[in-house]
């Protein structure tokens, strides 16, 4: 198969497209339809890709989640052992054990956070502070509001992760990452995923 | 003064407009303006009460957050001590610790959260399941939405309270009580705020 030589991946998220071509990662408008390639896509309004594969019926994760969507299971099969937190538009929030997928959840994604106060009230239109301490009640709205998103994840995060570790990835990945000591940020787990089920299909 | 003998009360919010006279409250589309009327308003669409006495001046909480919203410090000047959740638009929570404020936080409201997961993408709409178990992983996209809204409320509430007595109010505030063990629901707070500040100016 050609693709598998080129080994040219897309990611295609919600609000993004992200590309991999010789370990580099890049934010992209469009395919490069010249060549072929590899991809996933959770984004419903996107549906056809001339000369792409779709690697979603390769994905064989065992879980017994219904319906999960395929860039959780890329993250998913990237991590044998460990939590993946996945913080983009949404973020999820997968638990793996020795090989299996045991659930998840998914929260707003920072943006969606503030957007979603904004249109409750233009007196809660704020400022995202990644900075904010979690550990001191807030005295005032900027800071409310920003300790009731941070505190949320920080708060869901350790309920489940409990002593396992920690791997983040996504555009806001890194910035929650540092509230978890030990926890490893890993900027291209989505595309460790897919090449590692495409390896599977034998290229 | 006339409106301290009809207690006739408003507490304007963003979404609804609540009306409290005789130990009722009912939603209201507009206020009697026949009668003078004391009111608490946090919508800043809406400015102008013919006859309405605007009960903010005269709260007199004592706390070092600035810009606390008046529905919040009628529901603090309530609870000399405790944790107050209002659970409307937005879900807020108040510690008061012997008459003082000691800070809080500002969550978004159910509904709000459900919009936002919308707003990210169609693969999100889900129905709201107030009995979803928070005890365990999620097995499929309604539970993962449903867990995270209704476990990140948990979380933040139980980091907090503490051993404080927690009261909840507002229109999900029943709801969310149901969840914490020897917690009150209090409809009417934000009302019982408002007429203890009018006892102290002297009606």
């Amino acid at each position: 198969m050609a693709g598998c030589l080129s080994m040219l991946l897309y990611d295609v998220g919600n609000t993004n497209i992200k590309c991999y071509e010789n370990g580099k990662i890049t934010n992209v408008e469009d395919f490069d339809n010249n060549s072929i390639f590899y991809y996933i896509n959770v984004n419903p309004k996107m549906r056809d890709f001339k000369n792409g594969i779709d690697l979603e019926p390769y994905f064989k994760l065992k879980t017994s989640y219904v319906g999960l969507g395929v860039d959780r299971k890329a993250v998913c099969c990237a991590v044998d052992d460990g939590v993946i937190v996945d913080a983009g538009s949404a973020i999820t929030v997968d638990v793996m054990s020795e090989g299996f997928h045991k659930g998840g959840f998914i929260l707003p994604g920072i943006l969606a956070y503030k957007e979603s106060f904004a249109k409750i009230s233009t007196t809660l239109i704020f400022d995202v502070d990644e900075n904010i301490d979690i550990k001191k009640l807030p005295k005032n709205s900027d800071e409310a509001l920003n300790f009731a998103i941070f505190n949320s994840i920080y708060l869901m995060i350790k309920d489940v992760s409990k002593d396992k570790k920690l791997y983040f990835t996504g555009g806001d990945g890194k910035m929650l990452s540092k509230n978890f000591e030990g926890s490893v940020y890993k900027k291209d787990l989505v595309f460790t995923g897919m090449k590692r089920v495409i390896k599977e299909m034998g290229c």
